[in-house]
């Protein structure tokens, strides 16, 4: 069967999963625990052979700790499904309730988008967590992991398939897609799929935009920064910059431009350099940095993001120099502060148009997880709908519900009638 | 200037506006409001002008009707900008407080999208509309309005410009686009421009969503439905029908398709037929119901938006099959039930997938008025975002704003310090 014929049925089938009760869609949740557990022996051996084919063919060392799905992945994710499970329901949420007139009420409540494709890299937790923040939310979705673990994402999938029907759920509530032609068949399906999450590079996040009609929820790039003030404490700020740049620098939330104040930059900059020296990283500065430290000079208007050890930085005279470069050159994900000023750190929250806006932390705790979301499909830089790490509450959209008795708005226009607006 | 250079000023404005106190804002409704009034003779002149334009063009007399800027349309501005300058502020308001670890706190808070193109048709009360909802929400606004309301677009938007300046709001909140050609220009803004509102046909909106990578919110058709049970009260629904149909057929709200329940068709029929003809509209109906009432017949697969006073009528067995229906071929606007039996009508609710579901009312009632939202900038059908009638809720996003002591992801991901998730 071909992708859109299958989805065409998720279409159809997609109210009744949205209607399923939350006991039930909780309850699916802690089956798929069950049998992940059940079946772990031979997760594992799929896993196996997929580590084999990347051990072959010579994946790097850090891509290859991303494919593993050993114990303590299984565990992980099993703590995540028993998190997720217990989260109360993002469905049915009434959030407002008015009576128009006497009698006639306009509620709305919270349902699920619906069917919602997903686009995701060779990591088989991904998989858990997706397929899961989806059911819990009562969303169909297609589901196509990166083929470097097709034999952990087949078995994974398969287990949680039969689970959710097991459940109680639609048959086609879910669905895996594996051929890589698969996506372009998908992107053609905007009368059937309602959101596209796709997760990667830029380059690709762009193509899956460029190529459909469906709406995309996905983040361009994560070009964060730290602007470090005139006011700020460099026992605290070195220790943060060295986390936003080191702790995961294939993350979007890790640093790539540090903002250094011109009144600090004498006294803090060979600190800064001698801690990023010994951390490994290298330091790229516009011309009066380098000229102060040393390292590679880079020109004042390309500050790319380079998700590696290497970090570029550029000295200001005042937080609004800062702000403005961060809004013209930054990508909206996660830009910080580091000062000790309570009002200059008030107007850089206020100012910096971001997703993200931190006063002395890390740039990195921008996580669903690290938010107390459970987990998260993606972080998202677009400025609608779901902005920053999305959770359960950005898989729902609402509805309008009208209940009346023969109301018409002839009456209403006409002067016969006329509304009351009472928030009930 | 270019619109592009005007846009990009704009862009840089943005964050001043976002962070205008809510008094300011409202003043500046308020200024409006008293200059429209006291610049009132001058409006009604450049009215005139373009009315003189159309009567010499041949537009036809429902359009003009729309062209038509006179006391009681100012009036009506008027008294919806005294209404929304009177409504609580959308801005600054806390959507979740958590501490994360003790003194470590995640906030976050409604933000302006920031800059807002509007394409809207030639209706001068619109252009007040729709920028003074923008300023409230401290949105940054490009209109461009329809051609034959040149004159009056211009009195009015210099009036609303000079006072929102006036009011002491940024210089370059608002710009106007009077041709054709500066919306593609608009289209490519995508650095610039957060977000399009097109307002119009199908085609139109069609156009501008394949042609820009500015997310675009608005709707692309209305085919609404009514589904009248087996169990509906005739005497609610004929008056319903009516009024769905002819109160206002151009709106995207008015029902386009008739649904009715084959047990009460033999009854039910005749006396639709007859109040159809009395109020000129025009039946199509599949053979089954033309072989009843006569009319022309249509096949059972195509059913357009008429947008005049035609409807089409289709037999079904069961609410199921309605919903099916409905689900199917409608464009997931508003659509209704008549009925009296209440288990009936919360099957329809739940299991119909639209932006308003209604119980026992005309489909004419999807409106940001009639909602109570003040005004609307349009209507959406997209399941992102804003869904229904778009007011002020939807015209606003959020940021995350993290306020911390040094705090490093190192440190939690080590154990040394441990996520506690206290929602304040």
């Amino acid at each position: 069967m071909t992708i859109r014929e299958e989805v065409k049925k998720m279409k159809l089938e997609a109210p009744v999963l949205a209607a399923s009760s939350a006991d039930i869609r909780s309850a699916a949740l802690l089956l798929i625990k069950e049998n992940l557990e059940k079946h772990a022996a031979e997760i594992f051996t799929e896993n196996g052979k997929d580590l084999a084919k990347a051990a072959e063919t010579g994946v790097p060392a850090a891509i290859v700790k991303r494919l593993k799905f050993d114990e303590k992945k299984l565990q992980d994710v099993a703590a995540g499904l028993v998190q997720l499970a217990a989260l109360p329901d993002p469905l049915g949420k009434k959030t407002l309730s008015r009576e128009l007139d006497t009698g006639f009420v306009l509620t709305r409540v919270t349902c699920p988008i619906g069917v919602i494709g997903v686009i995701f890299e060779a990591r088989p937790d991904a998989l858990v967590q997706i397929s899961s923040l989806c059911i819990k939310s009562g969303n169909c979705a297609v589901l196509k992991g990166g083929k470097e673990t097709t034999y952990t994402n087949r078995i994974l999938f398969t287990i949680i398939r039969d689970s959710v029907i097991a459940a109680g759920l639609p048959e086609h509530s879910l669905l895996q897609a594996e051929q890589h032609q698969e996506i372009d068949e998908l992107l053609e399906c905007d009368d059937c799929v309602d959101l596209l999450i796709p997760r990667g590079s830029n380059a690709f996040v762009r193509y899956i935009m460029d190529h459909t009609r469906i709406p995309v929820m996905g983040h361009a790039d994560g070009i964060c920064h730290i602007y470090v003030d005139a006011a700020a404490d460099p026992e605290k700020a070195i220790p943060v910059i060295l986390d936003a740049k080191t702790q995961y620098t294939a993350a979007c939330n890790a640093v790539e431009t540090l903002l250094v104040n011109r009144k600090i930059a004498p006294e803090f900059l060979p600190r800064l350099d001698a801690a990023l020296k010994e951390a490994g990283v290298k330091l790229r500065g516009t011309k009066e940095v380098t000229d102060m430290i040393g390292g590679e000079t880079i020109t004042d208007d390309v500050f790319p993001e380079y998700l590696d050890l290497i970090v570029s930085v550029k000295l200001v005279d005042t937080v609004q120099e800062a702000v403005l470069h961060i809004n013209r050159f930054g990508s909206h994900h996660t830009d910080a502060i580091l000062t000790e000023d309570a009002d200059i750190a008030a107007y850089f929250m206020q100012m910096v148009d971001s997703a993200g806006v931190y006063h002395n932390c890390s740039t990195r705790f921008a996580d669903g997880f690290r938010y107390g979301f459970g987990a998260e499909v993606g972080i998202s830089t677009s400025k609608l709908h779901a902005r920053g790490p999305v959770g359960l509450e950005g898989l729902v959209t609402y509805k309008y519900l009208l209940t009346g008795h023969g109301e018409v708005v002839g009456d209403f226009a006409s002067g016969k009638r006329s509304f009351h607006f009472k928030d009930l």
